[in-house]
């Protein structure tokens, strides 16, 4: 399975008054992990907007382990899940702290959407070639 | 059951280039209905923490619906689950728009804290009070 | 001078490791306290974008004096300045806190702007009515 | 004059409806820019709050020149200014986007304060060492 890795540093405003990353602020590091992996086939989310394709997240799960603290290096490991459920895709994120321990997991499901028929879609030519090329089925 | 409401009105910086509130910005609404729905009973989250306990999220289940639009007035519908599984305590909350809709769905679960010994710690008595009056087990 | 009147609580996910509003989330409350007040003269910015014209931010000024704390209930007033200068128009927001101590200010200068022709403008009819009926020039 | 270089990628969420990012996030930027800069000092904002300093920011001031738009790199250019004026300290940054055009350009000026004495003091010894090393007086 692939998977694709990235990291980020917890910032002050990310913080609450625990000393814990808020658990709100998760889900921009879900955004971003995606959206890294994406670009790592050479195509970003943004150039799928262009293609006319949009994608809303319908659901999250996530756990939470033990507490990111403020300025930890965090490494997001990201795999792609339930290829066969298409046009919903899935995104599982394990986030680990710098002694490589698992603090974080979080699965987020995103509709391929097109915006002018309001109407779920297929993923165009070039996305459903990523996720041929990149990931087990 | 006990069925808590407030609401709020979706903020321009909340919503995303596709017109809706963020994904990631519904957590800071969850937080906002737990806490009004315990000051509800002449108690606040900020009391409960100088009173020695924090409550840290473990886990939250989202379904997305339908969107939140910018400037919408959104109402929440908030109830306590799990009363037999503290110190785990769940809360869920239903969000409608204006149009009495069902947007979204989130199910926030914490755990009662004691950060001085850092272990999982029964509620209080005036918070078990609370818990006991005003929900069904 | 017209002054408008909005009051917010402080959030758990607002508030960094300090135990006070991290310092960038004024801007979404500098936002919702220029929104109520247009509200008030049963217009929105909602209508504003709806009728052709954004209003993207050009200039902050804000003054930090002493820390909002974690639920605390934080009033804004808000006055309106330089009608003189359109189509750039500044709010200026004054917070106070439960004991009615001036805490922070905060001046936000936005400008009129079509996004169709990538030019600014000047407001439309109802909004010129608005700033006319409603504040000394 | 010392200047520091960081980068970043806006992200989905931190853009409005207009397809800007919003101008709130500005301020997470500030921070990560002036802490990826005492970072390269080997010392970091981190450590200070260890040994007893904490900086709240008491002014901002920020003027936007063009948008950022989505998964745009944006890099930041940032100095230090008024060392003659410690405990009182600036940050200046001007952030550039992919075609090198100035965007933005903000301000921080922030504070040493004691915590436990709740009084402003002057920079530890590391810290004054970093501020004499860096940068022109």
């Amino acid at each position: 399975m692939n998977t694709h890795e990235t990291a980020f540093r917890v910032r002050y405003g990310e913080v609450d008054q625990m000393g814990f990353m808020y658990y709100g602020n998760y889900c921009l590091y879900y955004e971003m992990a995606r959206a890294e992996m994406i670009r790592g086939f050479d195509y970003t989310y943004a150039d799928l907007e262009k293609d006319g394709i949009v994608m809303p997240v319908v659901k999250v799960q996530s756990k939470y382990l033990r507490p990111a603290l403020y300025d930890q290096l965090i490494t997001i490991k990201t795999t792609i899940k339930n290829l066969d459920r298409l046009p919903f895709l899935s995104f599982h994120h394990d986030f680990y702290n710098e002694d490589k321990e698992l603090i974080h997991r979080g699965e987020v499901t995103l509709i391929f959407f097109d915006p002018k028929t309001q109407k779920k879609v297929m993923p165009n030519e070039r996305m459903t070639e990523i996720l041929n090329t990149g990931f087990d089925k």
